[in-house]
């Protein structure tokens, strides 16, 4: 069931994906990239090859932490909604930090350790990035500061404690370590930090210290490749159930976790003429998908990165304090904003209360609590099994449930106290 | 690899089990048990039969959360500690509460809803207990209400919404739905609760409701019989990689996850002539195993249960607050004390500072975060490896990693800043 390569979607778009560029409007070349990314990820992030062979060192890390995840048939879940339709998930939470990042974390790690890079720096929000990447340089031996938004540092200590753990160094963004962090330090001594200034603060770190790197969770090619592992496996999972499906749903911020498990069934359908439908969920208060224009845009709120052309609802979108932290992203992969534009992928948006309570009913008849960001899949899955209901048709639905809720309590329980706020 | 029945080692012991007796010493009958257990359960509790069949529904849910578990070899741990010893952990974790508690907590939910039990009581310290049979009452539609300890309640509120996400009423104890529990408000209206308390809020509270029963999550000999499984699926995992082990480690409080690993292994030695030892590890500051006198006692510390022959530090002993919560019990499976007796088992404690270093070598090592109590597994895989090491013997270790420590993270985070205070 262990796929030995990769798929990558560019040479199969409906059309390429234009290329980066910087301020100016000029293209920004692979080698410019490499001051931050490992040579190997920057020539993936540009490769027409469509299977990418995965080295077999990552693969056996692969096997270490739990890989292939399990694909589950929601049985009671079928019943309790009365529905015709089969619901199968694909479960990336039993990985040891309960998420699907670490699939990418590992292979950039290892190539990391194999070009001979001795630190690398990263940004991380709640958390599940961060803890991902600290796994991951434990096992290849490489040392990691994480630049962590220093409200999320404060208010929710237990992923800080995952990475410190795994013998990360953590740091509250704006730090002390950088130029930008200082910048903003003067302005306020007691400044909450934002994604976009510690994305800025990584960058920054690793561009001025000797043998250092760094190191991204969602958005780029590079990243959306190694997640195809998620689909590779679903598919060969499905077809030894004799299952093919005719939906594949999962949630989007960056789109890394939704491409990894769609991607190998888009193939189908763009070259083998499979008829399949994709549904990505997004937060309504962050409908990058769904409202966002596609333009050139920066991949941070800082400014820093090179210009991505992509769905996007500007890089100075403020995105409101909802619980999937995950999903709180201006933009949307390159590639995914592609297939939105085709009609390949239909976007669709939930509030809050919708998506816990999803997610309450998906504990309750499966007994897994999500994470907040998948609960996003789950309410579509949901909602497809209604239609297919309706209908009167027996639907194959599979989608991805990319982490459990554990370290996310706190908005299952505003939202079964109702303290949840219903606006968002 | 999923076993068809459970291994009862009542009718292998090397002498029988001293009946469970009332404080005047009167024998206590089976029949009696049954105003609080399911019959089943009751029949399991004193049954002679060596195999006894794990019903299909049993085994339908342990293959919807997770089993079989893996069994992991942790080549990268030996690598570390240079150790010519092969190193296995059954992980348990993977369980969507993370724990082992799930496989009796799904099998008693079974029986009762079999027979016909509409609601259940529970009590729960920091509240693994609790979520495990939360899951299984939502996945077998059984009300239950869990009395938690209040301190726990109030500090630890994870586990809280863990358990009210799967629809579980979850009190802080002492709480004013009992007699017991009014009495100690009346003491004290801000009272920090015990467990003692909470258990016997549950009883009454089972006793004095229409068709609610009570439900128990270790100690007793049928929960120790359907963690068997553990073992059991660990037998033929190894086998299949052609292995055995020359020592098989786990924690113990009230002793079910070690005995649910060791039990089928402790058959190959009684019945079969295997060579293979047997290490079961505890909290220096609860030494019930290795400093308990083995006499009757009271299960719960309110003198409210039958009295059990075994290794007690005395029901009215208070466990210090060690991190490890799940072992912080006064006495130990009259089965195990037995074997204990015997010298089958052997007993080993340690400190909590060397518990944490051996997790954080773990998670660096492994990847995977134990919870505190299964840190005492790991201490004493670490220590036998070193052991293995010296005498310079390919020896194969054997442990129970029991669960995650996700949902712990403050002991880590308190001794990696050197919190931890270095007495207990």
């Amino acid at each position: 069931m262990a796929p030995k390569e990769w798929y990558n979607i560019l040479p199969d778009l409906p059309e390429p994906v234009p290329p980066m560029r910087k301020p100016d409007g000029s293209v920004v070349k692979p080698e410019e990239l490499e001051v931050l990314f490992a040579k190997e990820v920057v020539r993936q992030e540009f490769s027409q090859d469509r299977w990418i062979p995965i080295p077999e060192e990552v693969r056996n890390t692969y096997l270490e932490i739990g890989r292939p995840t399990p694909l589950i048939r929601a049985k009671r879940l079928e019943e309790y909604l009365k529905t015709p339709a089969k619901i199968y998930f694909k479960y990336e939470g039993v990985t040891p930090t309960g998420s699907h990042k670490v699939n990418t974390a590992l292979a950039q790690a290892y190539y990391h350790s194999k070009e001979g890079t001795e630190r690398l720096t990263t940004e991380t929000g709640a958390g599940q990035w961060g803890s991902a990447l600290s796994l991951a340089t434990a096992l290849f031996d490489i040392a990691l500061r994480v630049y962590m938004v220093r409200i999320s540092y404060e208010q929710k200590p237990y992923r800080r404690i995952v990475m410190e753990t795994y013998g990360a160094e953590v740091v509250p963004s704006p730090s002390p370590y950088t130029q930008v962090g200082k910048k903003f330090l003067e302005q306020d001594p007691n400044h909450p930090g934002s994604l976009g200034i510690a994305i800025a603060e990584a960058i920054e770190d690793a561009v001025t210290h000797e043998n250092t790197k760094y190191s991204l969770g969602s958005v780029l090619n590079h990243v959306i490749l190694h997640q195809t592992v998620i689909g590779l496996e679903a598919k060969k999972q499905m077809e030894a159930l004799g299952e093919y499906p005719d939906v594949v749903i999962g949630c989007v911020g960056g789109g890394s976790n939704y491409a990894g498990l769609a991607y190998p069934f888009v193939y189908d359908r763009l070259k083998g003429g499979k008829e399949v439908r994709f549904v990505a969920a997004e937060p309504k208060s962050v409908p990058s998908m769904s409202k966002g224009e596609y333009r050139y845009d920066f991949g941070d709120s800082a400014g820093l990165t090179p210009m991505l052309k992509m769905h996007t609802l500007g890089h100075d979108f403020v995105p409101p304090k909802i619980h999937a932290g995950g999903l709180r992203y201006h933009g949307v992969a390159p590639t995914l904003s592609i297939l939105i534009n085709h009609g390949i992928v239909e976007p669709v948006t939930y509030s809050q209360e919708e998506i816990f309570e999803a997610g309450r009913i998906f504990a309750k008849t499966e007994g897994i609590i999500p994470a907040p960001e998948s609960d996003h899949a789950v309410k579509a899955a949901i909602e497809e099994a209604l239609k297919a209901k309706e209908e009167g048709e027996e639907r194959v639905i599979l989608f991805n449930l990319s982490g459990h809720g554990l370290l996310d309590l706190k908005g299952y329980d505003d939202f079964l106290h109702g303290r949840l706020g219903s606006h968002l």
